[in-house]
């Protein structure tokens, strides 16, 4: 056996102490990683309700939201859109899909494996999706479910939400958001939106691992699942009946099951992935001490540096400026230089990471995140002067010494 | 708001120091938990990718295999379960399930929603399934997939599987086993049985906390997963085609596409869950430095001990003893004894978790396991001592002092 192959050589685990600044995952909260050493409790001991009953508490200010079924899915990010477009949506319901992106894209490569009838409206990539157009193809298309994300990483746009809710609740649809990248760093509001169902991860702005995906389900859209209802037979009670409504295509993502173990029935479903939990709450708790008002406009300013910073190095910023996520900035990669090699300068030299594109977008911009933990002003300093750095060593021309003063400027003092 | 949901007055996380000797999740091994802090990695990163490949090679052994798939998905043992199935089962294929428990109805919940047509075949909870059964079954049906559990902790039994592949595969079926209760505890020898798939749980032999599923698959079932892979419209690349078979039902679980991300193609799916990437390999590098085969003899000790305590207290072992797995006891409750009032007794007092039961078993039999870190003489002694104490203040006549010496010379000193 070749000896990186061989498991009785592998040490420790050591990662390289390095700095996070692309779209996600970033470096996680201390407080987080500390939570998770905490030993494990059986899944039914009190305490351990009792812990879940706080992550609901905890969650529902982050969420904006009220919803009694606020709480996790066990898995990353993507785990949670997929629970909850499996739960909502039958085979042949139609879906409008509000797609600006490669995560609009993903809602339609679900939805077509959950046997959706797809219908899209879109914006390229860079732009937002109109209030109007959604407006339109609503009208065109009568869906049961309109599903967006809010901030797509893969262009840095936040698609504005005021008003979306409502919108699909005049036609009659249920509303999904998808707001991964921006929870925990941009405002949220299930509530005020009107939206029914809303997703979100750890790994971006709430500055903890992948691996929990938190949920929120408006008192309209449980009901709608909950007709869905089919307990397993192994564990099935007198005081728990099956809905009416077709069975939901997946066992791990059944909402309807996932609430019932999260209620007081307390139902057995999966195992409650424990340090999962314990990460997730101390996410809330880090993020709701500092005050959700003071969060958001600690990621602004880190978005507002980052990208002064790099207007000031002589460089383009992508995308529509009023509608660019605070954490994360999109940035043309000069075509003198190679995007590749100042990647790997800055991870080599710095042990700083930042992104790369998908798609359309790749070879032709980096991403530069500034998120959780990672909005932070010496972060964006240190990396706007690494880049500097690393972008004169390809020899490319621009005005030493400028990013740091404007970054800060920007940063309002 | 009541004081209890004011997300503002919970402290620190700071569980009870229980001793989890239920049928699973037990205590993590503290190496394991202190894993879980290191910090992040960005999930392309050479030291991230190079964890990925230690991991695949750190669970061959333990699924007693060479095959090159040997990975993680991404959340609790059911959805290890849920990405095997759904990877290898279309719409109308039949598959038969060889079901002696709760986790074999979960087999047949999970495959119904994929819309198998499901098989079975069936002892009572208490036995396992005679192989001639077995091979009649498969004979009768043809089916495409030969789906089971090795250790099913609803009912304590071990499915003996010397055989088992290699039947299925000389009826062209495709085989696949759940050993989320025994991987780390009883040999697992995917490849001495001949078995497709195999996936577990860290959360009881292994020692780590729930939300991560080992896996691994056969050339001969990822060659049959890749026929149906489908590459997602946001990150398709030229290298990599779509395969000619009906698309998975799920993103999420799709192999095809989690096989392509963990290979040298690092072709991005989800975000993976570093942290439980830390705890998987760790509890595999527990494993592996103890000896596998150490392992399973401190699991087969604990076990002999807890039965024999067990015994001496004058109480009745469950099941069928030839074929009890030897990291879980199921014991009758006797008729004078409140099952919950021992159970309330057993965590109040000594801080001790016992297993309750399921289905046609709920109040009739306790499970008492030794997993993992808690496979200790240590252990399994304060368990009897304890549950000794809380019988005879229930009122239940036993003879006192008697379990600990029987269980010690079960230990075998």
């Amino acid at each position: 056996m070749p000896p990186e192959l061989d498991p009785m050589l592998f040490g420790e685990i050591d990662p390289p102490q390095r700095l996070l600044m692309g779209p996600g995952p970033v470096n996680a909260h201390p407080r987080v990683l500390r939570a998770m050493s905490a030993d494990l409790l059986g899944q039914f001991d009190p305490e351990m309700t009792g812990y879940m009953n706080q992550v609901m508490a905890l969650y529902r200010p982050i969420f904006g939201t009220t919803n009694q079924w606020t709480m996790l899915v066990d898995g990353t990010a993507r785990a949670g859109i997929e629970a909850a477009l499996v739960s909502m949506v039958a085979p042949g319901d139609v879906v409008l899909v509000v797609n600006f992106g490669r995560f609009g894209l993903l809602l339609t490569e679900i939805l077509g494996r959950i046997g959706a009838v797809i219908e899209t409206v879109e914006a390229p990539w860079g732009e937002v999706v109109p209030f109007d157009a959604i407006e339109a193809a609503i009208h065109r298309c009568h869906p049961k479910l309109v599903a967006t994300i809010h901030g797509d990483t893969s262009t840095t746009m936040a698609q504005p939400l005021e008003g979306f809710g409502e919108l699909c609740r005049a036609a009659g649809a249920l509303s999904y958001v998808d707001a991964t990248a921006t929870i925990g760093g941009m405002e949220i509001a299930a509530d005020r939106w009107g939206v029914d169902v809303v997703t979100g991860g750890l790994q971006k702005c709430l500055g903890g691992p992948s691996g929990s995906a938190p949920i929120t389900i408006s008192d309209r859209a449980a009901q709608h699942i909950g007709k869905r209802r089919h307990v397993e037979q192994g564990i099935r009670r007198d005081d728990i009946t099956d809905g009416v409504g077709p069975r939901i295509g997946s066992n791990y993502f059944d909402l309807a099951m996932i609430m019932d173990y999260w209620s007081e029935k307390r139902l057995n479903h999966h195992t409650e992935a424990t340090s999962m939990l314990y990460a997730a709450r101390e996410c809330a708790r880090v993020v709701l001490g500092e005050g959700l008002d003071a969060t958001f406009a600690r990621h602004a300013k880190s978005g507002a540096a980052m990208t002064a910073g790099l207007r000031a190095m002589g460089l383009t910023v992508f995308g529509d400026d009023r509608y660019r996520m605070t954490n994360v900035t999109g940035v043309y990669i000069p075509d003198s230089v190679d995007g590749e090699a100042v990647r790997t300068a800055m991870r080599d030299l710095f042990e700083i990471e930042i992104g790369t594109a998908f798609g359309p977008l790749q070879g032709r911009i980096w991403r530069l995140g500034a998120m959780g933990y990672n909005a932070a002003k010496h972060k964006v300093l240190l990396t706007l002067a690494a880049l500097e750095a690393c972008l004169r060593m390809q020899g490319f021309a621009l005005p030493l010494g400028a990013a740091v003063p404007a970054a800060l400027e920007a940063w309002g003092q």
